[in-house]
């Protein structure tokens, strides 16, 4: 039975003010304290028997409150100990444990991506028409009994009416198209409404994408409710709502807090991972990688996504496992088959053509280009939350919510572009112009003189007026994307990030694409074109134009690396692109950075206040423990407590006089010298459980933490042994050690906090937030703002 | 000028024992102590000259000797130090030496691995014959310029000679069968005695896979010269004489080390890198990316690589730079083009049809097979590894591997299935019998009917002669492929282990892929097949079970988990086959891990006694640092210094008498306060620094640690300070801490020694080694064997 509790002190002191146990205790003590016991001798049998009774575990303790944060390595501990007591009958069954709380997340979350994709799918349609066969049906599934089989007209079919159809009797004419128009902004606003309003009602936590929220759970914070049965429910609804109300938004984001939900409730099926945090971040992980995996089609992307991005402790067996949940999600995705292609992945595309070296230049155009959107939209935004949270405009999400859907419905509907799917759009701009291809971004000249289902041999790139229609409209969209982007993510919706950022990427890559093919075709006496563009061949593909500014784009505004360019290629499944996606992905974070090195996740982590340090920033002051530990010279003297001469009397007065989570214990005033370190917590349950419990325990008895209890005299009450709850290997650094070290130890370890001594006397406390307000002093920034508000 | 230097002390004491520079110290001494200088007053004075004098850094202090353990956290520290100074004009060269340095090495890598491509493929087939009109041209270059176009010729034409052709005249009867036979054992012996004489003479370093020594340096281990230049071009050179020798061995594990080399030779262009050994290996765990990218084209593959067997500090950034090496690595190869198709990977295969759900049975008995191979092939391996290393045999390494090489020779002729190249043969089996596979493995009755380039409508899948004659030949191949490898992984010449295992798996899953499909053809009336194969169908695809088995068999022995499925996965291209991959791949780690935990790599390095501690094995015991510290209740005392009161003759008679690389440091031996820890090493050069260039130290000469001066009687010498080399922030856990803790503290921070305290104090000390040798004991192994030897 050795004590393996360590470091039980809880760092955010603040949150403790409202959480009064001991007021409780407190009240409940005067009842009792009239009731005194004689304890003449016998101190040491009542000793044993004492510690007998402590060695038993104390109901409560080792367990955390809302909103604070976990010890990973108590966490840790107590698995190992958990593991040892396993009797080897349910070995097996405790080992395939793991494997099945994952392989479970796998399957709901595939199964939820499909249902959201296919509903969506279908919402979005309802807001051009209907289907008169079967109401169930999207547009595109409504004409695939059709008998129209050109791939120019395979979106109309008799079974499809517009709105205007259906009421007005009329598909074409000025009257229609403004009956359309409404109809359109009506469902626009009626689902956003009806979003916002299951959200606010009935699950906050559903709004936004998630992922600074799954961040932050994954470094050790405790949100009560984020990833809970009410949260994935509201969430999958309100996700399909938000996104097939036209909102300028993507369903990939959300999809990982879907999965996550998925994966923290299947992990309450098993003691193993519902009593402990640090295990159920493990199937967390495992949950992010496959949400990625289903977002995109793919697995590998997924797991290195969440490798890079989210997870903040991730050992192999995570890894292992996390590829295993990817996969299992990914083919419950395929057998649903959504897409209606049999495709894994969202945007499919196949180029024929290789790219060459002075693309290079372009690509990295993108790149920058990428870069400066990243940065600005993480300011823009950063900025327009901000004041959402500090003015009084905050207040009205509902309202603000229904304006935002209303102008970008109003705006919207007259751009073919923007009317249509983001994902759709994307789809399109990535896929290269074949013959086949009815797009009006492929009217080139040899097409529309040419039979269109012929390949022309020798292909005449010159565009033509769709073309350039297709490129007026194209910019206005961009520009359109990029100002509703800003103010719609922050809102009080589901929304991801991906596919806007994507979007706009795409659009900007495909006018670049388009411009570098016709300045080709146009100049092919150029150097550059000479060399390698023979006349007559295809030599650009503004396609993968498109991809790459969509990767560019999204590296940007987040900052991933490998994983971003793992999950394009994993689109493509071409080695063969993946250096002109590394160098626009390599340039846009260089860009980016310059600007500011954190990404959107990071930045609405700040924007929140959440106790999130980062393991990817170095810390690179000079300071040492001691300029950062408590207390400082102008504070009050450390709150300490001595090992065996406090009364329960006085532990209540420390107690109640300071807000600190948790007290070192040492041998004497004089000395100095740690002896371990013990919760507020703790010592108040294990007070309430011996007055309960035990009988003589007083106000006057003594309190010790050490292993006999002190010799007292004769008169004097029973004493109160607290050992077993005293954490006797507290985590030390002496006042010297420079806090680069310090940080590494809390970031590594997953401290709470850490004791500070000089030459072997305590002197102080450093926690985890004592160093994120360090931090924020070192950068210039409130420190205030550091706590979770 | 705070001390960053953190944590000196070497772990392992045994090695100083031969180190003497103290010894010289000792001698120089005896010179110098004539000469007295009277020091009168002025204490003050020269305390505050010394200071000075002392906080410039003393030449030699922070580095470390061959085989020593490196401390991370100092390190680390030195480069964040080191950041600091960095000029701004220089900032951008900092920033992207970084970058130039994984470039190169991906470069090298790349252009070495076409290197030995290329020259082991025309070496190989000089074993056979030669080309008349190129010397220089292998079998199939020579045959490029024949008019045989038939498949089944292409490899016969007039410009290629046999041996027996170019020496006897004729290619064919009894005679020049033996004459090849002659000439293919010559030649195999010829260079298996160059290769091993060419280790022996100039780079004993060469020999093996080299992964676990790599393994080992990085987790921070020190072996001078294993990285080097003559490793790399002796291993080159040696790499292809050994693989074209026809020993049952691979060239991929060698890449890595060959990578590694290239890695470590371009890190000391750059001071960042060649000075700090942290960052050093931040560069090496690119190149070991890279290694793997060249060795199988599977770029992605070679970081998870990288990420899950070999590295053990991974942070983020070298994993984005790792994946930049890894693909430039690829790029080069491609761009060489050694296979001569332009393809990236080694076992380019597509396959045309899809599993069936019935096959995960066969493929899962695969895994079962691959993970008993594993077992048996480590087990076996390592029992003879270790007879070679404690019998006299060992004493003759040329010998050995000319033997081995010998009855390779001679058992691997008869049969062209171990007469052929290892990577070929692979090749050979994982392809798909296509109308146009010339292969003996696909003479199905329905291509010796029909014409041979006609596809045939409804192919006739029952077996041919040619199955039946390559089943038992592959059989034989198999048996003769399993004893060898035993025999031949550890002699001393390059050897990888991938290949032959891959091999192994191969055969054995080709064998039971036929055994599938005959057994589809014939009973196709069964429920199994009934439901999946239409008759006359192909629905059995052989070609995956050898693949799957490869995968299998290369887990079984390595323990590899994803990055096995992401580089297979990479041959491949499609996410198709990934779960027969996993299914396998993951019953073959199970099965294995039964056997016992620990892989090849990780047997090897406990073989060899390298100081190793794993980070993926868990320590599940619950001893206490109490148990496992020096000194215990036998032990002479804990050798420690007081801060102020020791001279410079007691200092060097602690020294002398004893061999630990570091002292802690206390206030007085009454309060036993801990205040930092010193090396042995900086001690002994700071003392003999000063005698140099300070005057008026004497062996009666005060020493001191702290701060100021202490008081000294008026006619007291010069006092010595060596605060500087004193690090005074000491990692310390205390006496009751879990050793379960105590090895994650070391895991993940890379310490080399940590103190252990009670109650403020201190009580004794861990190092590293100490740690391995309670682990050891713990398993009941011999502690002993546990050092470097």
């Amino acid at each position: 039975g050795r004590s393996l509790r360590h470091c039980l002190s809880d760092s955010d002191g603040l949150f403790l003010t409202a959480f009064g146990p001991f007021r409780l205790l407190a009240g409940y003590e005067g009842t009792r304290s009239n009731y005194v016991m004689s304890n003449g001798g016998g101190v040491l049998s009542s000793t044993n028997h004492l510690l007998d009774f402590l060695e038993e575990p104390i109901p409560g303790v080792g367990t955390y409150d809302d909103f604070h944060t976990i010890d990973w390595v108590r966490e840790k501990c107590k698995d190992r100990e958990r593991h040892r007591k396993v009797r080897m009958r349910l070995h097996l069954y405790d080992a395939w444990s793991g494997w099945l709380v994952v392989t479970l997340t796998g399957l709901a979350s595939g199964a939820l991506a499909g249902l959201i994709d296919i509903s969506a799918d279908w919402l979005n349609d309802i807001k051009e028409g209907v289907c008169l066969n079967a109401m169930w049906f999207n547009h595109e599934q409504c004409c695939w009994g059709s008998n129209e089989t050109t791939f120019a007209e395979r979106d109309k079919c008799p079974q499809w009416k517009s709105w205007a159809g259906l009421i007005l009797g009329q598909e074409e004419g000025p009257g229609s198209y403004i009956m359309n128009y409404f109809m359109y902004i009506y469902w626009a606003l009626s689902f956003a409404l009806l979003a916002v309003l299951l959200v606010k009602v009935f699950a906050p936590y559903a709004c936004g994408s998630g992922i600074p929220e799954i961040k932050t759970i994954l470094s050790g914070f405790i949100i009560r409710g984020y990833l809970g049965k009410w949260t994935l429910l509201i969430k999958t609804v309100t996700l399909v709502l938000a996104v097939a109300s036209g909102l300028s938004l993507g369903k990939e984001g959300p999809l990982v807090h879907v999965a996550c939900c998925c994966g923290n409730i299947f992990s309450y099926l098993f003691p193993k991972y519902s009593k402990n945090e640090a295990k159920k971040r493990e199937v967390l992980s495992a949950a992010s990688a496959a949400g990625v995996s289903v977002a995109f089609g793919a697995p590998i992307g997924g797991v290195l996504f969440s490798l890079e991005e989210v997870s903040y402790y991730f050992p192999l067996k995570t890894l292992w496992r996390s590829f295993f949940a990817a996969l299992v999600a990914a083919f419950v995705l395929r057998s649903i088959n959504p897409f209606g292609n049999s495709r894994l992945v969202l945007f499919y595309v196949e180029y024929h053509t290789p790219w060459y070296l002075f693309e290079l230049i372009p690509f990295i155009l993108l790149g920058v280009f990428g870069g400066l959107w990243g940065a600005f939209f993480i300011k823009a935004n950063i900025a327009w939350c901000r004041r959402r949270k500090s003015t009084r405009f905050g207040k009205y999400p509902v309202l603000e919510v229904i304006f935002v859907a209303a102008i970008t419905a109003v705006v919207a509907f007259p751009n073919p572009y923007t009317r249509q799917n983001t994902s759709e759009l994307i789809k399109e701009l990535f896929t290269d112009c074949g013959p086949l291809e009815s797009s009006q971004l492929c009217q080139y000249r040899s097409q529309m003189n040419g039979s269109k289902a012929f390949v022309d041999a020798s292909p005449n790139k010159s565009a033509g007026p769709g073309v350039y229609t297709a490129m007026w409209q194209l910019c206005l969209a961009l520009v359109f994307k990029i100002i509703m982007t800003i103010f719609t993510f922050g809102l009080k919706v589901p929304a991801g990030l991906f596919i806007p950022s994507m979007a706009i990427g795409a659009i900007a890559g495909r006018i670049v694409g388009i411009a570098v093919e016709q300045l080709a075709y146009y100049h092919h006496d150029w150097l550059v074109f000479r060399e390698w563009c023979e006349v007559g061949t295809d030599c650009i593909t503004p396609g993968l134009y498109a991809m790459v500014g969509a990767a560019a784009c999204l590296g940007g505004v987040t900052r991933m690396t490998v994983s971003l360019v793992v999950i394009v290629f994993e689109l493509t499944g071409g080695l063969e692109y993946i250096v002109p996606l590394m160098a626009a992905v390599m340039t846009s974070k260089w860009v980016g950075d310059a600007f500011g090195r954190e990404g959107i996740y990071e930045s609405h982590i700040r924007l929140n206040g959440y106790p999130f340090l980062d393991a990817k920033s170095e810390f690179t002051h000079t300071t040492l423990a001691r300029e950062v530990m408590r207390p400082q010279r102008s504070d009050p003297p450390l709150a300490v407590l001595t090992q065996d001469d406090l009364t329960v009397e006085e532990l209540q007065v420390i107690i109640n006089e300071t807000s600190y989570n948790g007290f070192p214990v040492i041998v004497s005033k004089e000395s100095q010298r740690l002896v371990g370190f013990t919760l507020r917590r703790d010592i108040t349950i294990a007070i309430e459980n011996a007055r309960r419990k035990q009988e003589g325990i007083l106000l006057t008895s003594r309190v010790y933490f050490t292993q006999h209890a002190p010799t007292l005299p004769a008169d004097s009450p029973r004493p109160l042994k607290l050992r077993s709850i005293l954490d006797m290997s507290p985590f030390t650094v002496t006042d010297h050690t420079p806090m680069e070290i310090v940080v590494d130890i809390f970031r590594k370890l997953g401290l709470r906090q850490c004791l500070v001594t000089h030459n072997g006397r305590l002197l102080g406390i450093i926690t985890k937030k004592d160093i994120l307000r360090h931090m924020a002093q070192l950068t210039n920034q409130d420190p205030d703002n550091i706590m979770f508000n």
